[in-house]
């Protein structure tokens, strides 16, 4: 721990404060008495810490000894409870709740049940519902950024901007009809209508999401990406994820691999967020890197479909932008990338037979400023510094699963699990506080979710077309 | 499901209930409007049905229709909920809850780090607290019954008795001197010595627990043996773990597997319960099978360690009773088995390359009635049926990460996390109501943790002797 260096250079600095003036430094939010993690590049930690916050944005992270220089609006003592940069969620489509836990486990789930129950069954309502849903459960889970790939995502992107959290949204693009268009290019003229009126929402950056290299034309693939780097915004693909995908673009290629395929077509731009990433040899890793690409690593979705672990320890050798996903709740099936956390962890030790790979430190830099850097917002978002944006969770570190914590990195991996996410702040504001929803309805929404889910019930199951 | 053809069956029972007599059946518990996952050999399902218990089992588990036959002193309505079976885990050390994350991933863990920590800070003291704070852990998770490997269990079994769970506490025999016993001998003397006092306890099961096979002596094993039959006690030991103890018992028994090795010593009895076992062949299943031993697996202490994957599906299809466990807090690092059923229904795909390998049902059953087989307890714990005790466990489903329920195995596999448990019943008492502990002070006994964790940092945290 660098406990003891840091504490001499905030002593220095907490003097500094003093003899300047006597005047009190008026913020929003205080956070004291907090074991703060603050993720920055030497992995400072405060033991008794605190975090000061004027309007969206953090503008001290101390070892708490200049307390007294602060006059708080709101104070929140964390009681020794860690302290930590908000989770961000680089990967899911978060409107799925509503079909959590259908046809699990099923062999070619994604062409024998999830497109065609889409097709029945995507609405604007439907995205709406299922999105509200997935935001309770992120925020209830520390999640305060997620990467969205979905139909309708203009209606994504209202409960997002109800609920407070930050999100980058991604439409589909896909060659077949869906919900929201019939064709690619109409999927294409959606996002662009969505990237235009979501361009300058503070919280929310629209983008474009082609689902993936075999359900594209190369056309289409590099039509996105000209415009993605024309209105700046970032593309989401899923990526060397399957089998299927990896003979559908051989043969469309004469034999490449999809990232080799997409390098070619010159759709890896550092604009790019690629999803999964399962069969990369150590030259497509080569070419993330070159391209500087955002990586979204699902190892609980990825292990349950058995598709593979991701070469995600070679990934950090060569110092990719690596963060961490859920995937949908239909593949996933939890948003919060809490409930991944032991996985991964666990999982790479198992398969690279090494019980010193995939250090609990690692795992926790994925989920807060590797997944930053994934989306390419590591300057605003990931971790507790001066001048990013208020993005902040509390543990309770009282639960009886989390006693005692030596290393809180460990207890963080091993032990906690979503609920013992005490309180969420976003861009500054408290949303969660004490597991309560402070800006939804969490009591509606679920009910919202279970008259849709009757609804589901109804088409497909009492149907038999999905065998529960 | 069977929900269905069940329905027919209660809905005649419930007729002939109301033709005998318009008496009501005077209970003390009953459960209502429950989603009731028996766990009974047909794994019947009802979606609003009721658990009636009287004293400490079980009378009623029905489609609900018969409610008004009942008058009850408590119900608890589940409103629509999940009900089923209370947790078995089936294999830790609970009183190591104080060192939990402790030099996580360090190589040689326990003969480097364990045992010497064991032998400076392991006291009566340290065995109690540790177990209380283990209990209340797992009770707060759904476990109701766990089956434990320490020193002083007559110090776990007084724990177990005041908080009200259920218990097989096996005493620790190893060859060289720990807290409670100089050598192998003054250990089967203390574990004889607490077999006499606990043998008559209505809900602990005194036990042996030679810690493993290269840790003890071909005749303290033979003499165990020997023992338990005599006192009809069970035996849990760590078995086919690693692959230090395959080099000794190689050398020990003329290359020999050390599960071929304990049945060739006549060590392997219906009494066993084997921990772990992750390296075993086709033959020592088969002698496994042959001598009936329970086997507790634990897949989250296995995969951290790199150990491996346990041969489990190989062992369902023989028929073998498999049971969960989390192993201990340094190990696991939890004590909730549900921390484990996503490990357990995704690791075994991942390694079969099958996702329809370890279904959902699969996962809970191991965790009900295949742990109540793993401890040869199955006519008494492990499933919701009538003259069952009443250990039962409510799991709220409105928590947004479980919401909505198409298939409760799925949800409870893929979803739930130890804090979606919401009032856990053992022997027909309610001990945790809405997360609440209603027969120990929760609080007392995390400070009394925090302060025996203060003790260990002091003793091996600050002497450098642990780098955390």
């Amino acid at each position: 721990m660098l406990k003891k260096t840091h504490l001499a250079i905030f002593l220095c600095a907490s003097s500094l404060f003093s003899t300047a003036s006597n005047a009190l430094e008026k913020v929003d939010l205080l956070i004291k008495n907090a074991a703060v993690l603050t993720m920055n590049e030497d992995k400072t930690i405060f033991q008794q810490g605190l975090v000061a916050v004027k309007g969206n944005k953090i503008i001290a992270v101390t070892n708490g000894e200049d307390i007294k220089n602060y006059q708080a609006e709101t104070i929140i003592d964390a009681d020794g409870d860690i302290v930590m940069p908000g989770l961000i969620n680089t990967h899911t489509h978060a409107s799925m709740t509503v079909f959590r836990s259908l046809a699990d486990d099923v062999p070619d789930r994604l062409h024998r049940y999830i497109f065609p129950l889409e097709k029945k069954l995507v609405s604007r309502d439907m995205v709406r519902i299922g999105a509200q849903l997935g935001n309770v459960e992120m925020l209830k889970g520390g999640v305060t950024t997620y990467a969205d790939m979905y139909y309708f995502e203009d209606e994504v992107a209202k409960t997002v901007d109800k609920i407070g959290m930050r999100a980058v949204l991604g439409e589909s693009v896909i060659k077949f009809p869906v919900a929201d268009a019939e064709n690619a290019q109409q999927g294409i003229d959606y996002a662009l209508n969505f990237i235009n009126e979501y361009k300058d929402h503070p919280r929310i950056t629209p983008a474009f999401a082609p689902h993936a290299t075999y359900t594209n034309s190369t056309e289409t693939l590099q039509k996105i990406t000209k415009l993605s780097l024309q209105h700046d915004v970032p593309v989401m693909i899923h990526l060397a994820e399957s089998e299927r995908e990896n003979q559908v673009i051989a043969e469309r290629s004469g034999g490449k691999s999809p990232i080799a395929y997409m390098a070619e077509i010159g759709a890896l731009t550092p604009n790019l967020i690629a999803a999964h990433v399962i069969n990369a040899d150590d030259n497509d890793i080569a070419l993330l890197k070159k391209y500087d690409v955002g990586i979204a690593h699902n190892m609980s979705a990825n292990i349950k479909s058995a598709k593979g672990v991701a070469p995600i320890i070679k990934m950090q050798e060569q110092g990719l932008r690596i963060g961490l996903g859920t995937d949908g709740p239909m593949s996933g099936n939890t948003l919060s990338t809490i409930d991944e956390f032991n996985q991964v962890a666990k999982v790479h030790k198992l398969v690279n037979q090494d019980r010193a790979a995939m250090p609990p430190v690692d795992v926790i830099e994925m989920a807060t400023i590797g997944s930053a850097r994934a989306l390419h917002m590591e300057d605003k978002i990931g971790s507790l510094e001066v001048g990013k944006l208020a993005d902040i969770i509390i543990i309770d570190t009282k639960a009886p699963n989390m006693v005692p914590v030596y290393n809180p990195y460990s207890a963080l991996v091993y032990s906690a699990y979503a609920a013992n996410v005490k309180h969420t702040i976003v861009d500054g504001k408290v949303l969660m506080h004490h597991r309560k929803m402070l800006t939804v309805d969490e009591d509606a929404i679920r009910s919202e979710a279970l008259q849709f889910a009757d609804k589901v019930r109804k088409t497909v199951i009492e149907s038999g077309e999905i065998v529960q």
